[in-house]
């Protein structure tokens, strides 16, 4: 990659980085009674989860975001100023911006994570489901933690979007067209089918359609 | 290994995962309403989560499941069929098809995942341990996710079986003769120790044994 | 680090491995009606998912929890001597004395944790990082398998003495004055703030203070 692309990816992940940690301090707050450190812990988790699981699979160890600062800083930032800020969510409708968040932040890593894993040297099928792994890994184990069914298996408008930025991203990179617009039209479709999906409440059929 | 032993390590693993799949599958359809998706994730995340567990633990990264193209193909077609001939289950015993299937995993998956450890040049006593844990691994990432009791805990009669055959297979690897007919008798012990377990219903003395 | 570093070391890491063994188990026996293969189990994961953890983050694979026989050994003999020795633990106050063994945990793996981090060639930052996830990881791991909210989240002095034992360990490894003396300081120091926070019921300011 040129330098260029590494700005953009740098950038791409520290944004996707930050909007996980806020949508996963607000989370954290309205499914529990936390405290700032249970706030912040939450935030990093759902921020940094899913690439750490991402760099663990391809054997990139210590994981990016133990070799960079920036991220630790990023993603706990974002649960500090979630947590001061906790009684002006209250004004805003905190549901939605907590969608449209998971949904940027979805967006943003199916791209990177497809990037990186292709860097990597792994096949461009491989760096798609890894790309995929990276979007829903923050959001499932936040879910886990605060022990609600992961969004990943009760909505198929989830790792969906994901999957389809991240085929996307790999097959532009395999034919040598990635740059900074297709990285940027990537997230915006997987952005654009997560809020559809959410927007009109889709849903793919379900095992028990008539309970 | 031979090439024949190669053979039978590969059939062996993509039955583990099939049955797997279907187990995962079916668990998550009894336990919530899911999509398509979740149900293929679950069946995923329960086929392949034992081995990629013991793929990170010996150091062999990217993991098995993400370097070939069959577990994900043979795990995530698990899922498909089992959502698609969903009326069907309602017509059989489904809860005991889905403990045949999980015995059938545990069986196969403690075999091949000593295997795998003892190839990695890991010690026989070593190598049992991550035989069983390949083979509790997945129906226990499966549990914590539908937010249920993993089996692990609950059951003696789960880690025990996938120990006593792990331990089989490491001996016989450890002492030169393991071979096929081997490999088949260290997966019917344990599944047979699982089904006498559960037939009987069989229980090890528990902590609180008048509550 | 010379060899009585290195003897100081692995006492330290038993230490802490056996007092995580006896919290895992004990918890596993108030919250569930286990047996004894389940109490082993979840004493096993209290004791080592930390360092399991730490040690696939910075690559050392496998994990010295499978390379060294003695840490599943103390593991799991803590979990033995919990389970035979389970009608004494009525007599004696079983709550106050599972919070001084996780504490006592959390104070022994701060330190440990940070200095392996610190061997392995990682920054005093990233060290101190890595000791407080391996002092808080095992026992978030026994709460999100037995179905509580962990107390990492729900607790903010559970993190935070954590972390002030990995930064002083962390210092006094960047500045080379880490020794024996130095590390049972910061492991006191740990314990110290933990049991204080426990003892007088302190806590952090929450997100829903008036709820």
């Amino acid at each position: 990659m040129l330098d260029t692309d590494r700005t953009l990816q740098i950038v791409l992940e520290l944004s996707g980085t930050f909007v996980f940690g806020l949508n996963g301090a607000l989370t954290a707050m309205e499914a529990e009674n936390l405290d700032l450190v249970g706030v912040v812990v939450l935030a990093v988790l759902t921020a940094l989860g899913g690439g750490i699981v991402r760099d663990v699979l391809i054997g990139f160890l210590p994981p990016s975001a133990l070799r960079d600062w920036r991220y630790l800083t990023v993603a706990g930032g974002a649960g500090v100023i979630a947590f001061v800020a906790r009684r002006l969510w209250v004004r805003v409708r905190v549901r939605r911006l907590m969608t449209v968040f998971d949904a940027a932040g979805l967006a943003l890593f199916c791209v990177t994570g497809t990037t990186v894993a292709f860097v990597a040297h792994l096949g461009p099928f491989q760096s798609a489901v890894l790309g995929t792994i990276t979007a829903v890994g923050g959001g499932t184990i936040r879910d886990v933690v605060i022990r609600r069914v992961p969004t990943v298996l009760s909505s198929g408008l989830y790792a969906v979007p994901a999957a389809c930025g991240a085929a996307l991203t790999a097959l532009a990179l395999d034919f040598h067209f990635y740059d900074g617009y297709l990285a940027v039209t990537a997230a915006l479709l997987c952005f654009a089918i997560r809020m559809i999906g959410v927007t009109f409440n889709l849903n793919l059929p379900t095992s028990h359609p008539h309970s």
